[in-house]
């Protein structure tokens, strides 16, 4: 399998170039497409996928083997592997797409003005999307069924580790869906492996309307940095909880040991907790032995450091730092608005909890943490899509504009005005 | 009234990131504040500008006298202009945006999950908007009203023709607000006309959520091309109205009318016209003699050119442009595929329409023209957010992302989750 590091910069660029317009030409076809003609090409392709999988595992074998030769980490491996469960999972979850409401073609509103035109503001596929990704070859099917549901086109843009896997699942699911007369074009990925690619695309706002990168903060900081498309992303989760003045001691617990151990890695765990100076002294050893038993470190302000003598002290970076280990940053605040304040200055725009018995408290802190997802008396770990009802999550959104917080299917459309007349003029 | 512009390029980026700044601590002051206080900022401003109309005006006979040494041509001067009836025009608009109501802070949905959280999704202020305009001094108080109504910090950019009259209307309306209690830096207006305030101002990501351009092409361009924060706008209106074989012949031509002739200098205006090739050998010579009437210059490709000798020949790049004037562009067409083809492929996604008797041509049409507003035996001159039913407009986007169409006080919202437990956590 040829991955074109030696084409020339010229020829790479008009075949993005020519992706790009055959996903835009793709999109048109499939923008209003029925619902179950989407469902009966993820059906095909779930099916697809599992009596493939031997041929899906060979070709991942080819990304293992030279994984391992460069050197990746036990981790990173793990991330890339591909096995028959994986395979049945990635199969699951398109068939669970298939069960998901099509998004596309709801009348969101509709008002009958004065002089008798009707307005509708009906949802309608975003057009083109551009997925790009690092190790994880899953995204590959996960992305493209989810954009293809919505009714998109989309160009996927998989880590150079995982592209023989990528290649593989790519034409497993392509052939699938074309077999029950999806049109060319609709799903894509970029042979090219040479980051100028991604360069290439980032510019081509002439075709994709939307770009969502899945990665670490570097990567997601180069795509921003390039893009002349809209981009939807969340840099990192520096998600806190802040435990008040009046919070139930126990509960603080519970959802601090979930919101830091129960899955370290992931943007929704917790980073930071901020407690309040008066319940701290009877606060802070409670939380020291519980995260003692987790083997969770702990980063301390010079308050927390005085009630917890065996914390280190915490540096200025780490009060932004998203650690995805078992380590937290603790520090003592006098009042829920330096709790605020603290967190609008330091956090991410994440995910971010208070714990009080206190409704004014808690009030205070739902209006005024601007983050996406802000929390009462729960943990930051539900901001998921699924947590939240959307059926599937496409990612995180830290930004502002169009989507916030976990993003579905619904956030894969935009929507239009159909305007209904019988001859209306503007006077 | 200095305007900086011998400021170094060091003290002007310290200024404005010491506005920016400003912008964005007041947003957080103002996110959570009732419509009732709002709206009394809002009140005290529509009073001063009134009562401050003197001084408006002579702070405008600058910019007027120093516009026509520069030799602005009448229509700009015209544009530039302030008297009492404009400036009472601003006062009336801000009064209308207090009778509106207000976007943040409603519950857009509310749902509790099996786990008993509840998540309700709040509409929030987005933050900052940066708004950079042009000539027009009217935009300086009608974007602050509207930022404002909404819950945001507003920084204001205007063209360096109307500095004095901007100045002063900033000036007027800040001060007012502030005898009611407005915080400082809610509105804020750049007081420096070069260029490279604009640049400095488009990569200040950290501080403004929002840039909305107002005026020509290239401003626009420009704007896009720097700007590291998203931008909504919309490029140009070339929009299209289809002649369907079915068209009721004296619909098509009084929406043809309407939409060229009532206004030709704005977005919604038509520039080109589509005819079917059946219905062309009636309906063209009912059109040029319609035209010859209103003295639009018509620029036919070479069917129409046929049936109208009159009409000069259009060349490629008339297909795309953006008259604004007493012009258009007419074609012959044989389907309304291929209506919706060239209208996709020549468009600028704005406003277009078909004409037409036929609900399966229609529904074609709306379903596949790429565009925010498709219209149905209607003008496309109500593309607008008072037509809209919105009270008031921001601007109109061609974007997907965020908003759509017209832009009201809504789209000036962003959305946070507020999610309430009673110790939920993960499992």
């Amino acid at each position: 399998m040829t991955t074109y590091n030696d084409s020339s910069a010229g020829e790479m660029q008009s075949k993005l170039l020519a992706m790009g317009e055959a996903a835009r030409n793709a999109s048109r076809k499939i923008a209003n497409a029925p619902a179950e003609l989407k469902n009966s090409w993820l059906s095909a392709m779930a099916d697809a996928l599992e009596s493939n999988a031997q041929a899906l595992i060979a070709a991942n074998e080819t990304d293992m083997k030279n994984g391992a030769a460069k050197g990746l980490s036990n981790a990173m491996l793990d991330r890339l592997k591909l096995d028959g469960k994986r395979i049945r999972g990635m199969a699951d979850g398109l068939r669970h797409v298939v069960t998901l409401p099509d998004p596309a073609g709801e009348i969101l509103s509709s008002a009958t003005r004065p002089n008798g035109i009707r307005i509708d503001k009906v949802s309608v596929p975003l057009g083109v999307i551009g997925f790009i990704y690092e190790s994880r070859p899953n995204v590959t099917v996960d992305a493209a069924g989810l954009c293809l549901k919505a009714g998109n086109a989309v160009i996927l843009r998989g880590g150079s580790e995982a592209i023989h896997s990528n290649q593989a699942l790519a034409q497993c699911i392509i052939e699938a869906g074309k077999s029950k007369g999806m049109p060319d074009g609709v799903i894509q990925l970029v042979p090219f492996t040479d980051h100028a690619a991604v360069s290439i695309l980032l510019k081509m706002d002439q075709y994709i309307n939307l770009v969502i990168p899945r990665g670490g903060e570097r990567l997601i900081r180069a795509v921003v940095e390039q893009s002349t498309i809209p981009v939807i992303k969340h840099y990192k989760g520096v998600c806190h909880l802040y435990v008040d003045e009046e919070a139930d001691p126990e509960m603080a617990l519970a959802i601090l040991r979930n919101g830091k151990c129960q899955r370290p890695g992931v943007c929704n765990a917790l980073e930071k907790v901020l407690i309040h100076e008066k319940i701290a002294p009877s606060f802070v050893p409670l939380l020291a032995r519980m995260f003692k038993e987790e083997g969770v470190k702990i980063l301390g302000d010079a308050s927390y450091c005085r009630l917890d003598p065996a914390a280190e002290r915490a540096i200025e970076e780490d009060w932004s730092a998203e650690y995805l280990d078992l380590m937290i940053t603790a520090g003592i605040v006098p009042s829920v608005e330096a709790a605020v304040d603290h967190i609008n200055a330091y956090g991410s725009g994440h995910s971010d909890a208070i714990v009080t018995e206190n409704a004014g408290n808690a009030r205070y802190f739902l209006d005024h943490v601007d983050s996406a997802t802000v929390y009462w008396n729960a943990s930051t770990r539900f901001t998921d899509g699924g947590e939240f009802g959307m059926g599937a999550e496409i990612g995180i959104s830290t930004d502002k504009l169009h989507a916030r917080g976990p993003m579905g299917l619904r956030e894969l459309t935009t929507y239009k005005y159909k305007i209904y007349g019988n001859g209306q003029i503007r006077v």
